[in-house]
Parts: structure tokens; sequence; C-alpha cells
């Protein structure tokens, strides 16, 4: 059996899948990332993860596994073309030249880009995008970024750097980004936005539900499901930080639907699984502030595949890559 | 010699080029457009002139001329595919299939697109734009849109809608726009928009040096351009306009640059006649909202050929739709 391997690279973890050519992953496994122990070593953990999940996966079902080619989703700035990570901060890795060196490893066509970009190839192609040519996807989790898959095909843009839409500096926001800019959409409307909002608030004695559930030295464990459970419970702190970050993801869209005009928007990452409670908010927002033409067709949903778009967007990106240069 | 004929629609005027597959426009002529006779006769007339423009120009030169392939650019909702003007709000028209009419007509291999597409890519192919890959063109005129360019190739969207920036809604701007929104770009930056916001501000008594040169009865002759001469003499009121317009064009192009990362963003259309007067605040803004990796390597020029673009684009829009079908 012919099937793609999907990686995806975290700053915790790595989760490496096998994937039919159809865009379901059959086999999947999950290891701790280990940054502190180098690129090198990351490198050679992706590639015996690849191995020990096609030599599992032959046991298990009792067919022959063979690698077709492999697609690895990295954070950071990535140079697809040339195979060369640019720069990952949360993996310390600047112009590393991951292709060649897996390449070399594993004897296999690799093909590397940015993990949001294989994210959301998933979701608009074997995800909530299916059946859709014009998607935008957004992820919201530790930062927000976006890609749009436009008849099949990832957007890039000069430098391959399409996509940092959480780094749109909103009006009526001041928090310093560790970017350098002020103001930053990701510095409230992230997933860890939102937490950093909630622990400000709290810090400064803002009555909550979470005050109770989180006592000063448990503060730190605060997390974006947390806000969600007490949303739930009418929490008024919970329920005007969701909504105004709702709200700030709606705007920060309405200022992207003009430009390239998707069909689908596909809310995806951890902060998605907020579901409506983020939703709502951004579609009253988006909706309100976009050409009659764009309201009547757009749709927005939340990723179907959220836990698995990586892997499959991973390793799909691979099969395309590899077809298209097979022709 | 082989040529194309490029022509441009406006509500106004309509101009028709012959253009050699190098781009070089070397011959045009202009007719008023007459919308009051309906798209027949406006169809009818763009039939006439490119016949015209082959012969006059055959008689000029004295070598033989064959249009290999007609482009139009057509203002409005246009589908390129279909051949059908969708809307056209100032000809009046709607679901005109053009490219079947003027084909029965011409017997030529005819192209429409949406003008502000044809004339940026135009300008990116032919004009400023040279050399770049990624290319982001606004045209600052009675409205503001946009279109993309990359590696060579137009940007549609869904329904392709995409380009609609001048109807972002800004934080601060609240005058009603005809689309139904309040606050678009374009009711405070296109060159309409600035010449109505002086309007107003003229109307309710504040100074410049625009009241002696426009007594009431002579207002609604007020152009761009005035404000241009008006701001060259430090007046406040224009200088405050133009400085304020260009903000809010840096401030929307912010928001652009991250979704889709342009090398080269190139501004266009009548209210780039007013230049570094527009260009400095907008770069000011623009720059000072976007992340270090945008801020080092993008550009933003005016149009090279300004006035030529849309035949120059229309036409070389109608080469490369020619040549790939052809392939």
């Amino acid at each position: 059996m012919e099937v793609y391997a999907g990686v995806d690279v975290g700053g915790t973890n790595i989760v490496c899948g096998l994937v039919s050519s159809s865009g379901d992953v059959v086999y999947q496994i999950k290891r701790a990332t280990e940054v502190s122990k180098g690129p090198d070593a990351i490198l050679e953990k992706i590639a015996a993860m690849i191995e020990e999940a096609a030599v599992a996966y032959a046991e298990q079902s009792g067919v022959d596994i063979s690698v077709t080619a492999v697609g690895i989703g990295l954070p950071g700035f990535v140079d697809p073309e040339e195979g060369i990570a640019r720069f990952a901060g949360n993996l310390g890795w600047r112009n590393l030249p991951a292709v060649q060196k897996l390449q070399a490893r594993l004897n296999l066509p690799i093909y590397i880009d940015n993990d949001v970009r294989t994210y959301v190839y998933g979701e608009a192609m074997y995800g909530a995008g299916q059946g859709y040519k014009d998607v935008l996807g957004i992820t919201v989790g530790t930062g927000i970024a976006s890609a749009v898959v436009n008849e099949g095909k990832l957007f890039y843009g000069f430098r391959n750097m399409s996509g940092e839409l959480g780094h749109i500096v909103m009006e009526g926001l001041e928090d310093p980004c560790p970017c350098g800019l002020h103001g930053c959409l990701e510095t409230y409307a992230s997933a860890s936005g939102m937490v950093r909002q909630a622990l400000k608030a709290l810090r400064a004695g803002e009555p909550s539900i979470l005050q109770s559930w989180f006592p000063d030295d448990k503060l730190e464990k605060l997390s974006a499901a947390d806000l969600s459970r007490a949303y739930d419970l009418d929490d008024p702190l919970a329920k005007s930080i969701l909504e105004k970050a709702g709200t700030l993801l709606g705007r920060a869209l309405s200022y992207a639907v003009p430009l390239v005009s998707p069909e689908l928007i596909i809310v995806g990452g951890g902060g998605a699984l907020a579901g409506d409670r983020l939703l709502t908010p951004l579609k009253e927002e988006l909706y309100s502030r976009i050409l009659p033409d764009y309201r009547e067709h757009l749709k927005v949903v939340t990723a179907l595949n959220n836990d698995d778009a990586g892997v499959t967007g991973s390793a799909m990106y691979a099969k395309q890559k590899y077809c298209s240069s097979s022709m």
C-alpha cells in the first residue's frame, strides 16, 4: 500500500502520520520534540518516527507499506523551494537545510512548508473546505496566521511570507507584541492572547468565577479552554474576552475579504475549540463590514479535522508536490 | 505586423490602442462612450474603433497590420471565463454577453476582464512592476480598487470578486458609501472622496485658498488636481485632506501586506498624480504598521504608464490568454 507521511513539528510535540492518497490518516504517532537536543536530533527523530510508523502499520494491517513522499509542516519562515527552514523561533532553527539532511537519511522525496500553510491546505482540500475553490484559512492558537488556497493551490507571496494575519495592527489595541509592533491582532485574539488578557484582568481584581478556580498561585495554569468553561457559566470576564476576540477576528477578516474574495473562511487551531463563543461575534462583525455581494455568499466555519489537519495537510501537500514534479 | 488591441472602457471615454507583443502602444484613439445609446451601440463603437485603428496605423506605418486578439477592460463585475459583463453601474450593463457579441462582429479572439485588473496587469508586467514577481496594485480614482499579480498571473477569488479594497470599513470614518456600508476607505481616500471632503469643509467655511479659487457657484468644478495645487501653496485644508487620505491608504495597505506579502505596491489611477503628497504619508503609515521582515523589502511606487496602463494591460492580458489557450 502506497502512503504519504505527514509530519507536524511543534515546539512541544512532533506528530507523524501515514496518510492514504485519498487523505485518510491510517496511522499516527506522537513524540516530544525535545528542542534542547538541537536540530540534528530532531531531524533524526522525524526520520525514525516515519520508519517506526511504517513498520508498525505494516504489522498491524498485514500489508506492505511503501512511503511515496514525506511532507513536513514547520513553524516559522520556511523556503519550500530551497527546502530550507529559514527561521523557527520556538525550535531555535535558522537557515537549516532540512530537506537535504532528511533526504540523505531517508532516501525519499521530502517537501517542507510552513505549518499553517500545510494545515490550511489539509483543511481546504480534505476537511471543511472540500468542494470549495477559494478558501481562506486562519489558525487561532499561540499566534494567529492565515493561508489562502485558490483552486487547490497555496498562495505564497514574496519570500513565501504571506499569511501573517496575526500582525495586523488593530485600532484600539495597544499591547506590545514580541514582533516589535504594538496592537497586533494576536496580542488579543489568539488563544494565548485571550489568556493573557484574562490574567491581566484577574490580577487587577476583576470579578470572575476564574478568581475562585485559579487562586493567585495557580493562575499560570489558566488556559483558553477555561475561558470557554467560564463563558458557559455566563462569567462576565470570560464573555467579554471571547466576544472581543471574536469581534477583532471578524474585523481583521473584513479587511481580508475584499482583497482575496474567499468563498469559505475556515477558523482552525486551538482557539477554534471555542466554537460559536468565538464565531458568533466574529461573523456578526465580519458580515456587518463587507459588501452585500460578499455577505450573501461567504461562509465561515470551524475546521473539520482540527487535530489531524496538520498531518493530513503535510502529507497531501507532499502528494501534490510529488505528483506535479513527476508529471 | 501582429498586434494586440487593448480597449479601456470608461463611463466617459473609450480608449482603444494597438499594442506590440512586447507591450508598446503603437497607435491609440479615444472616443466618447455615449452610455445613453445603450450596450449594443457601445460594442459596435468598440469594434469600429479597433478596425479604424488598424487601418489608420497600417496607412501611417506602411506595413500590414493584423490584430491577433482583443483585450477589453470593463468597469464593474466581469466574468472573464464566461465572457459576460455581470454588472457595470456606470454603463448601465447587466449580464451582457460582451464576448459573444463582439466575436460575432469581429471574428477575432476577444477577452474581457475588470478594468482595474487589466490596468494592474499592465503596470505589473510592462510598467512599474517589471521584474517583480509579487505585485499588489491599487487604483485611486473615482473609487479605490486593487489587484494582485503573482508570478505573472492575476488573482481572482470567488466569483472573480477579489480587489474591492475601497470597501474596507475604516475605524474613524463614518460617511455613508453608495454600497450601503458606512466608512469605506474610498469615501475619503479616493480622488472623488478627497474632493467630497474638501467640498464639505469649504461649505462649512473652513479657511482655504480654495475658497477664493472656487466661489460658491464654481465649487462643483473642484478637482483632485486642485487639491494638489493648493497643497503646494501650503494650504492647510488641502494638506490635511491629502495627508489623511495618504494615511488611510497606508493603513488599508498595512492590512493587505500580511495577507498577500507583495514585493511591490503600485499606486495608480488619477489619485496617483498627487505623487508624494499622497505617498509620503501613505508610506509612513504603512511602514510603521508592518512586520520588520516586510518593511525591509517592500517598495511602494506610483504607476509608470498611468495613462496607457489600461490599454497596454488589456492588450497584454489578451496576449497571455490567447497564447495560453493556443498552447
